[in-house]
Formats: C-alpha cells, structure tokens, sequence
C-alpha cells in the first residue's frame, strides 16, 4: 500500500506530520515523501525542515495520495507541474486527501468538482471557487476524496482513513499507541466555541494569508 | 523567549511537531532545534527525516527545553554528552518538558527525583528506576518540569505551557488556529478505554521495545 505525502516549501508541519504518524504505521505501509525536487523543505512552522526522499517524476502512483495545506498555499500553485502531478495521481488513488488549505490545491487541480469538501474554517468559502460545495466539518468523504478541517483534524481524518484500509481494530491500536485521548486545556478549538474577539482576530490575520490564494 | 527542542536519531515525529506547531508561535519565541551535531535527524516514523540547525555546543540556556520520545529511547541516552547538556540546561530554563518518553531522558539525567512525572502509558512503570513517582495523567507538573504523556499529549501540553506563558487568550487562539477540536473516530485512546484484547497486544509488543531503557 503506497501512502505518498506532497512535500513542499511553506507547508504547516503538523498537517503532515500528524497523519504520517498513524498512516506510516499501517500494515503493508510504504511510506513515500514526494516534492517537485527531492531535498529539505522549509516549513511554515518557524522554518522546520523535513526531508522529501522523492521528485514528481519519480512517483506514478498512490494508494492514497495526502496535500498538507499551508499559511499561503499559493506558493504550491505557482510551482510548475504540480497540479498535473496531482490530477495524474488522482487517477491511480484509492484515497485522495488533504489537510487544512491542502483541499484548495485539490480544488485547483479541478479535483473537487460538485464535491463536498472542508478545509481551515478561515479558508472555507474560498473552496466554491473551484465548484466544490464547502462543508464545516472535521472530516468530509464525498466518493473517494477525504478532506480534513485545519491542521490537527488531520490526526482524526487519518484514523478515521486507517479505520476503512486496514479495519477499525488496527485502527485503534495506533490510537492507543500514539495515546490519543485528548484533553484540550480549552474548548475552543472550532470558530463555534471560540470567543468572538479571538476568532474575529484571527479571522482577519488569516484571511490576509489566504487571500493569494486564486 | 528561546524554546528549545532537543532532536535525535529515532525520536518519534509527532512528540516534536505538535508541540512545536503551538510553541513556535508564541510571541517573540525564537525556537532552537538542537542535536549533538546540527544536521538531518532519521525518526523512528518512517524515516521522516526533519533538520536540527544547532549541534549541543551551540546552545547553553533555554526557556523552555522540551525533549521528545522515541520508541526506544535508549539510542538517546547511549550519545555521549548528552545527559550533561541536558541538565546543564535545566539549570537555566523556566520549564523544563518532555513528551512520551523523553520523560525517562529527563529521568536517565537525574532531573526527576522525587517528582511527580508521566510518560507513555506502556513505559510508565519505569519512572521509578529514576526515583520519580510516575503518575497516570495526560499532564504532569511538578515545580518546573511538566511531562506528557504519549506521543499526542504533547498538544496538550503545550497548549497548557501556552498558558502559563503568554496567557489564556494567546493560547486559545493558538488553539484556534489549528482548528484543534478533536474528535477522534474511536473512544480508546487510554489503557482505561481501549479493549483488553488490544490494549494486551500492544503492550507487549511496546514493552519489548522500551526495555532497553535503562
């Protein structure tokens, strides 16, 4: 089973490496890191670095195929080749999925067509650009493509994903492995539950960085 | 405000990615990813492959140390200098934390006798080799040093560290901003709530890999 993460400059680290903590834990799991060129890439999250081992060309296929989103996921599009490389991979999935504004690059591929799909609450109504119908919630499954809300729902989207490939019992022994019983110090973590202040905030932050995004 | 985050080869990618997603972003952190040479470190997901920019003589003082697990945290404990750097540190921080078991690093270093410490659920009984008094909570906080417990507890830990540093509002906005509002598939994430069969199954396969740690 190919599990093949899209590797890129600016991406969240923790939209990556939040599933690819369970998914590369799945039986049968080979695990491939794909950027244009194979190489570091710097992450938006204080500049961390993490390794691509493969380029585009050197991947054909995935059995699912995973797009981090990005503070700017602009800097993914204007990258020559990438949306083509997505939509050929599409075509071999048995999953497609994304975390955070990662649906927005499968949006630009054309991939999300008259698709329910999420992605950052701050970004949601930017998805209707490329014809999807934008959901607000935690994880969306329209036929084979599976989208996840901002960055830590790609923890839930990939137990969930691990649930359906290799059976719930594998399922929740990785969340017993990674102790996943979470215990928030707030309840705030949704734009519902947040205070009108903070989430206004931030709002205005975000949009700011997403609105490159075309 | 330094954060340092100490990296080895074949720490687990989860314990530092998601505190360091939170941390990074607090107001005026300047973040330090630290090994014993400065470098590309292999972690123990995968192979996933993230980058240290600092080796162990580049940094003599943090704020906040946190040191991730690894499945078998021995790899650490076996390079030479670095049980001293971590408690030459110590001396300096405001906090000092682990996530999983880079608890027992802190233990193997002498920082945790006779205080209350956590770890992974499967690892936790051996707190007690060092003198601490290990504790079955998601959160531990004894004086200076907070611990976490496995792998994903780190979140919540550092959110709580959020707190304590720059306040309830920038933490909860943090909060936001990963949209970190879990909902995980399963309710098993704990010895307590996972199945027997499961929970068995795991434990063995775990306790033979943290065995090494001495």
């Amino acid at each position: 089973m190919q599990i093949v993460f899209l590797f890129y400059d600016g991406m969240t680290a923790l939209d990556v490496v939040g599933p690819h903590e369970i998914l590369c834990r799945l039986p049968g799991a080979v695990v491939k890191r794909v950027a244009k060129q194979a190489g570091t890439m710097k992450t938006d999250s204080a500049g961390l670095m993490l390794t691509a081992e493969y380029a585009l060309s050197d991947v054909s296929r995935a059995d699912v195929l995973l797009i981090p989103g990005a503070g700017n996921a602009t800097t993914l599009q204007k990258v020559p080749g990438i949306l083509d490389w997505v939509k050929a991979i599409h075509q071999t999935t048995i999953w497609t999925t994304s975390v955070c504004t990662g649906s927005l690059i499968l949006g630009a591929a054309g991939l999300l067509k008259n698709l329910r799909a999420t992605t950052h609450w701050a970004a949601l109504d930017r998805l209707s650009t490329w014809g999807a119908n934008p959901v607000s919630e935690r994880i969306v499954e329209d036929g084979k493509v599976m989208t996840a809300a901002g960055v830590s729902a790609g923890i839930d989207m990939a137990l969930t994903l691990a649930a359906k490939l290799s059976g719930p019992h594998i399922a929740q022994s990785l969340q017993l492995g990674i102790e996943y019983d979470p215990n928030p110090p707030f309840d705030v973590g949704s734009p519902e539950k947040a205070s009108p202040a903070i989430l206004e905030a931030l709002r205005s932050r975000l949009t700011a960085s997403f609105e490159g995004i075309k």
